[in-house]
């Protein structure tokens, strides 16, 4: 459906129709952090709610939203103390400092600009091969890899950097004071699970779904809303009984796949891809990526993981609390193992906002529109007076404010009719109705489609009912 | 309508009932955070909805959501970097620190006790003058205040200690990497003013919302979600031409106090009180503090302030960039005043809960109930089959996913219809549906109202109308 756009053209329109700015814009801004303007903020709530109403509107997922500072055992426990990191490199000349995997993938790239495909696909392999900081810094030094900035390959060692943002709680700045601002959302419910599992009297199999924001202090952010410091998470782990993990890693492979195409994404747009059994994170028995073709390429939107027992049998062991599920059915206790589905709140904001973008030609007029399915839509309807005069304004008034108790509903009374559907074709606005002379006589308006500009005769009464059934 | 309920009550059913747990719970909890469980999150989702409704469902106000780290000089504008500022005091032999100003208050509470009350009233009087670090060190020094811990009174300077968590973004740690996190949402809306102003074509007056988290290092957490470290805000910037603040502050006290009586809120437990003008913030003209009366005493929920062009004509003069409204009409300039109404979402989700909350009887038997308003209850309605045969079940199985389309719905077939009863009123919802032996017959079932306990016999078919109505 959509047309090819340049990630420029998504950035540009974000930040000239308000879907997105940069973070602290008037400073020059901060890197790796976006705010939501007026029509991005919709957006994003209605893609959160879509996934929330998916997620927690049925009897056997409930819904959390655990806190962003957590206990410092949490990231033990977890392994991200000890290994949520990335390979760091320093040049002492430049006093640059690079992701040493990213530098060498750079090198690759211009390997292959330079036709030197054999070398490419050689450095490829050894950069596929490492795993340890010592790895990459001899694979930079036997290629004689220069500082892309200062020319020079005078590189101090490869050191692992931890992702985590931390932080200081209470009054004095010392390591016991030390807190992480959470590098996922996952962990909020596994240390809740005794909580939940309680309070809602739930049964094995059932999930925790939570919304919210994580932070990495990545070194490379890039690609607008994709790699970002500060981001939002729609996380949901469902807690099975072992040996039945694989059936329900099948079920929500396919139920997450089925989401993405309820909402209009481009199915040719969308795949889904195992990760290498070699890349899995320490802690995944099995995991799937579903990647959307952003045009920057192909990259991961969500992930189903199998984390097996892993993280609950981390929190037993470290907090020394029990954290199992007693079956009375049949008398057992076991310590459930877990099926994540993880997507990324922002990102896939972000691929909504892409995948809607088109242009087509209206009466041989050049239009940008968003085709947005209703539901993620920001406005839901337009109301348009054709002039501005004989009681249309105060007609079509009436009508936005009766509409407006429900939905969001724009008015404008300004400009050619034809300036005004394009502004709104720009925002997304799956309908616009516009009420004119036979409107006062008959109380009837013209709807407006977005997506083919077909033209509707509907009354103004009936307005409401028809919008509840489409938005 | 709502009985006394101490503040232990109020945690301990949300802890049971799995509306708000401790965060990282099985490690002992993280001082002033809070996780909010299944229940606790509806409720605030719904608050958090019912505001953004009020302030974004109309033409003059536009929506966003700012990230929480922002660039670092943000913060030297506005003030925070030197003045957001709590007077700590260290004992040397304790190694306690302790907040001056509540040293002394307590120490005024002992006197009190004492039936010292003119020497009390005498110490507060000097508490009210001190400003400076060295006015509570000379207090506390003349009236020979002990550590309460130690009981010694070798006692440090005090010193401003600085209330905002600080981390360091990128991979070097040092003072040109600091970043905070926000202390406040407002100043999101500040910097963003042109980028909203030219995307959205507004004209003064008009508003910016935003709902989202803030974080203060305080030294003194208390009171539930009352003071916590990590708590969400709902506050919205009106940008109006100086000369008109005064009117437009008038209007917006209004506003938000009819939002709380919308909701249900108790009017004798809702109070209106001026900030007084010594105690005004660096930036605000005048400011008043809407109260409610937690069960220890009244205490801020909303805060409606007039910020004149403080806050815009700092981050002019620190980003170097106009901050200006440009009146076409009247084609002058200038920098708008602004109207600030700021309320705690983390507060206020506390404070409905605890104003929901009631004892009674019900056929001779004491009953808790919690009496939210149907908008804001977690579940809308719980379906129950009166026996688990005679295809109770599966009528109210299928009524129960019909109305789960729309609805937090609750589907209940255990225990004898009573209890289940009893747990529905205290979490909050609104109705209970029975299917029976006549529901087989004529497809009518029974509502009985949370609050009334009376019960009305309707279609099932009609019922999903009969609640849209309501909820």
């Amino acid at each position: 459906m959509s047309v090819s756009v340049s990630l420029e053209q998504i950035v540009s329109l974000a930040k000239r129709r308000g879907f997105v700015f940069q973070s602290s814009d008037i400073y020059g801004g901060l890197n790796g952090c976006w705010d939501y303007g007026p029509l991005g903020v919709e957006l994003m709530n209605n893609v959160k709610e879509a996934w929330w109403r998916a997620m927690t509107y049925r009897d056997d997922i409930e819904g959390i939203d655990a806190s962003i500072l957590m206990h410092p055992r949490v990231w033990e426990a977890s392994g991200h103390v000890g290994s949520f990191a990335d390979p760091m490199i320093d040049n002492k000349t430049s006093k640059k400092r690079y992701r040493a995997d990213l530098l060498i993938e750079d090198e690759i790239t211009r390997l292959q600009k330079k036709g030197k495909d054999e070398d490419a696909v050689t450095l490829q392999g050894k950069l596929e091969k490492a795993a340890a900081p010592e790895d990459y810094y001899q694979i930079i030094v036997d290629n004689g890899i220069k500082d892309p900035v200062g020319g020079t390959d005078d590189w101090t060692e490869v050191r692992q950097f931890n992702l985590m943002f931390k932080t200081f709680i209470g009054p004095i700045e010392d390591s016991s004071a030390v807190v992480y601002l959470r590098p996922e959302t996952a962990q909020g419910i596994f240390v809740n699970f005794n909580n939940v599992y309680q309070s809602s009297r739930q049964k094995v199999p059932f999930g925790i779904a939570q919304i919210g924001k994580a932070f990495r202090n990545e070194i490379n952010t890039r690609n607008f809303l994709f790699r970002t410091r500060e981001f939002e998470q729609m996380e949901m782990q469902w807690f099975v009984k072992p040996g039945d993990d694989e059936k329900w890693y099948e079920y929500w492979l396919e139920e997450r796949q089925n989401w993405f195409g309820e909402y209009g994404i481009s199915s040719e747009k969308l795949r889904v891809k195992p990760h290498p059994y070699d890349k899995l994170a320490h802690y995944a028995k099995a995991a799937m990526d579903v990647e959307y073709e952003f045009p920057f390429g192909w990259g991961e939107v969500e992930g189903i993981h199998n984390r097996t027992d892993f993280d609950l049998a981390q929190h037993a062991e470290f907090s020394n609390k029990k954290m199992e599920y007693f079956d009375q059915a049949e008398n057992i206790r076991y310590v459930p193992y877990v099926i994540e589905t993880s997507i990324g709140a922002s990102r896939s904001t972000m691929m909504f906002l892409i995948d809607a973008y088109d242009e087509d030609k209206v009466g041989g007029e050049k239009r940008n529109v968003l085709r947005f399915h209703p539901k993620l839509a920001p406005y839901k309807v337009a109301i348009f007076p054709l002039i501005k005069k004989e009681g249309m304004p105060e007609f079509a008034q009436k009508l936005h404010k009766e509409l407006q108790k429900n939905y969001k509903s724009f008015y404008d009374e300004s400009g050619a009719i034809g300036r005004r559907y394009r502004r709104q074709d720009e925002a997304g606005t799956p309908f616009c109705v516009t009420v004119d002379g036979d409107t006062i006589e008959d109380g009837t308006v013209t709807v407006r489609d977005r997506d083919t500009t077909e033209q509707l005769r509907i009354t103004a009464e009936g307005l409401g009912a028809w919008l509840a059934e489409r938005v």
